[in-house]
């Protein structure tokens, strides 16, 4: 043990040792949404997502494990900002940490689901701005890409559709790199999401490859003012929808949107991803949203 | 077998059935890199890769194995097409063509390299347009989202750094979901590929979370004319350079660019996933540079 992380673990000196042990198996099996259901937790990988955990949510860590040797040296700072937050920061023999996720890179947090802001449809709450629905985007990569989206082009929050990946799952988690510990997130069936939105005077825009109105023409007339009619649609609360990957906007669920957008393209390409689509509309919202 | 297949398939009754075969793990070793240079076969995966591989460099097809129940039915468009350009069509059994490649969906081609569009910097033709730079992206998804996105969004060419993913990869084919196909790419080292573009007159354009310009002020200048200077940056002959995930462009990549840009976030987010950066500039770069 080197002096440094001597000092930082002072009062602690129980090092994690056995990747055998029924700890280390449990936290490993957190991996499973019937495990996490189960017990309620969620398994934080990697440096990022758990320094935006210490950082957001740090009320809901239950446990944060981390390579002893990373704690008194690339992770010192982010070490001692948890120690701060909780006194179950433990340190670890790197295969420990490896044993309880092949994604740590030296460090996972296991933290209380109904702490983190994770919620079910009946909790909406949502009187302004934007929000992102994913509607059965199943790919976890892409459901935490597009979580990442919504928080960096400014979404109040993300709503996700009976079908969607689990939001709360590890992969989900580190696409999101921590935004998920930044916004709120909603989760129920498609229409019980709309349907009051829409009420509350949100505007529902889906994006499909089939739709009526070119996403283009949408920032024309909000920037140039070159049709009226369209001019203030990304402007005041608005939803945007994203459908499955394979298929797009089930036809019940681009009923209930006001607009369907496509995006213009101009090589050969057919389609885009539904994270490339998201990252398209949102950074092209935002900046429509944000002008001075 | 049924009696569509058997139609389409009469005059070649040998269905391939051994998955030990040795023509079956040769196929599946193309997952490596050292046998695909060694071959200089590339593999192609899935019916969408495949289906634009027949488009358009149905020259380039070595082989295409087809799950001969598939062949029939999903995909008896997709083998027409195929049977038109090649003599070498196989039917095979689900398990061998899984055996290939456990992305397979029932279809893969081998296709060689050399009639594919991967050029050497040494091949580098391009006069005019817009060209996407990856500076070592090192994911192979990240990379095969950008070659697509340069493909949506009217690119002549991706260059590609030492250091990037091989694009050759199946995995990258994969992600890219037939742009491979559409636009030719440069491999080189990343001064080789930058300097002669730059002395032909290109604008080189790098993005960084750190750039002095901001992505909106360009937009804003080239629609609204908020600033002459910036203006006509989007216009003409440009290059937009994307740098490595984690670190982002090096300083001697930076040193290159005529204009170093950031895009605008307003959550908590501190960046954006280099696909996703991509595809914010990728875009709204298209819109300016083809607006009526």
């Amino acid at each position: 043990m080197s002096e440094s992380s001597q000092h930082l673990f002072s009062d602690r000196v129980d090092l994690m040792d056995n990747p055998k042990a029924n700890r280390v198996g449990f936290v490993s099996r957190l991996a499973r949404r019937q495990t996490r259901q189960k017990y309620g937790l969620a398994l934080v990988e990697g440096p990022q997502a758990v320094r935006e955990l210490i950082r957001f949510q740090p009320s809901a860590i239950r446990d944060l494990y981390v390579d002893l040797e990373m704690a008194s040296g690339t992770y010192r700072e982010l070490v001692l900002a948890a120690r701060e937050v909780t006194d179950f920061v433990h340190p670890c023999t790197r295969q420990v940490v490896d044993h309880m996720s092949s994604d740590a890179q030296g460090i996972v947090a296991v933290a209380e689901l109904e702490k983190l802001p994770f919620h079910p449809v009946e909790q909406l709450q949502l009187d302004a701005g934007m929000a992102v629905l994913l509607a059965r985007v199943q790919d976890p990569g892409n459901a935490g890409t597009m979580v990442r989206l919504a928080d960096a082009f400014g979404a109040q929050a993300v709503l996700a559709s009976a079908g969607t990946a689990d939001l709360s799952s590890p992969k989900v988690l580190r696409s999101a790199v921590g935004s998920s510990f930044h916004l709120p997130t909603y989760t129920g069936q498609f229409s019980d999401l709309v349907v009051p939105l829409k009420k509350a005077g949100f505007k529902i825009l889906g994006t499909s490859g089939e739709g009526a109105i070119s996403f283009d023409d949408l920032i024309d007339a909000a920037t140039l003012g070159t049709d009226p009619e369209l001019a203030p649609v990304l402007e005041g609360p608005l939803v945007w929808v994203f459908g499955n990957e394979a298929k797009g906007l089930a036809p019940d669920e681009a009923e209930l949107c006001d607009y369907l957008v496509s995006i213009p393209m101009y090589g050969q390409a057919e389609s885009l991803n539904v994270a490339s689509a998201a990252a398209v509309v949102l950074s092209g919202t935002a900046r429509i949203r944000h002008r001075q």
